[in-house]
């Protein structure tokens, strides 16, 4: 059984690493903040007192942090990742990035003689708790076999995409979809419900249908009851959709309507927002049409 | 059992038509060229030689057209079916239609003493040779229940949503949510391929997730293997795409995203692929990219 670090103890990381642990595994974590280094000491955890001294405890070593710059900071900034890895050692990133800082680290550490996997995860807070995240990997085979049982004590839907920051690209496609979806519901609503049609009944005589979503399904009527509470942030979202088009930029693409959603939640975000659920860019479209979803 | 009438035996209204007399309705018919007409005659159907003539004939007169000056021009043009229609009959038009030219031809109506319902359709061809139909009805409570036997021959989802307009207010809100959904896969794909990800890999690892939606499932396959015969032309979608922001300028609504989709589908069209499936939408971002989704 390989030993494992982990830092980044968040929202995500925190239940992470505990699923670690209940699996058996040796593990060694950092954070910023110290509460959640303690509550993990108590249930097994060592811990350390930086990156850089994790990854030189132990084979294998995540982080789980909120954007490129974090990890960025975290991998090879001053006590990072790459000043105490071993060599053979293999530097796992959760985090939702973009994949041109992954390829970046990536090469800092072949430099090394370690290796790095970009692995974010989609199912939230809840796939986080109950280990059943989907994990999408990019690195390479040797590396993703064997930290594959450490992905399987997190997530039930583990797939290998290809080789460096074929994970993070998965992902962002996986962004694109979701808010555009969300965003399409948002608008249909808005607009059906200015025309004086229940959207309520919309939502039910459509679902069936070609127009049938998770978006449609879950978050039709958070948009009709105005209830936002994440989910997951608007904020996250923008961020997320700055990676896609970041990551078109690097490899000569062009996402119009990416683009332009982008910039919608850009716009959530200016308007403060961006801790709602992103379910509430209906409320943008709401006061673009000076209107609103139910009048009642 | 009403009487019935329909005009317009196209690829929708032919085995829609055909599904009314296999259920016993009296069924008189009329379609500009002959063809259509001469087959139902020999399956049972009686035939007139214009649009008022069928509505004086029957209690309930169906159209199944094109667009809405189509349907402008056989409802209230010479020969028309306001010419002709019973004081107390019911006008049915099954077209997907702007609302306003809706509201328009049922005011005309109900100065004669007659009705209309909107009762778009969604469910393509399969759906009307099939009687599986889902179909969107606007207009009033009591016309509805007249012609829900009617309906019910030649759909299997049959929703009343409210007054006069909503059956293609909520049309449009399908198909802008269908046409963002396609776009959303479209716009992922082509991001994935030229960031060096297999496409189809990418689809397998997204589908069971938050991404999951009627164009992953359906649609991707088709992309990756540039197979576009249609489905649903993406000159229709253009269509259907320009009564939703018709319909939102007459409501007072903007659609930032639909309308971008929207001149997207009408650059298809202005490209000469407007009878390529809507899915095709994703070959206008593969030429924006200067890339193709499949290298193989």
């Amino acid at each position: 059984m390989v030993t494992v670090g982990f830092v980044g103890l968040g929202v995500m990381g925190k239940p992470m690493a505990r699923n670690l642990l209940k699996a058996g595994f040796s593990l060694v974590v950092h954070n910023r903040s110290r509460g959640s280094v303690a509550e993990l000491v108590a249930e097994g955890a060592a811990s350390a007192s930086s990156p850089a001294e994790v990854a030189g405890k132990v084979d294998v070593v995540i982080t789980c942090l909120p954007d490129s710059p974090d990890v960025e900071r975290v991998a090879l900034g001053p006590d990072g990742i790459v000043h105490g890895i071993r060599e053979g050692g293999i530097y796992v990133d959760m985090s939702t990035i973009s994949p041109v800082t992954t390829q970046k680290i990536a090469d800092a550490l072949a430099e090394k003689g370690a290796f790095m996997l970009d692995a974010p995860v989609s199912g939230g807070e809840e796939g986080a708790i109950n280990a059943t995240l989907s994990i999408m990997v990019g690195g390479s085979e040797a590396a993703f076999q064997t930290c594959l049982p450490v992905f399987q004590a997190m997530g039930r839907k583990v797939t290998h995409m290809g080789g460096t920051g074929a994970g993070q690209v998965t992902k962002a496609c996986n962004q694109i979809i979701t808010a555009l979806q969300v965003t399409a519901v948002a608008e249909a609503l808005v607009l059906g419900a200015k025309a004086g049609v229940d959207p309520q009944r919309i939502v039910e005589a459509i679902a069936g249908g070609a127009a049938r979503c998770w978006a449609l399904e879950q978050r039709a009527p958070w948009m009709i009851q105005h209830r936002f509470t994440p989910g997951f942030k608007s904020a996250y979202h923008y961020k997320d959709l700055l990676i896609a088009v970041d990551t078109a930029k690097a490899f000569g693409v062009s996402l119009p309507v990416s683009g332009l959603v982008c910039q919608l939640y850009g716009a959530m975000k200016a308007m403060g927002k961006g801790d709602l659920d992103n379910s509430a860019i209906v409320t943008l479209f709401e006061e673009l049409a000076h209107t609103h979803l139910v009048s009642g």
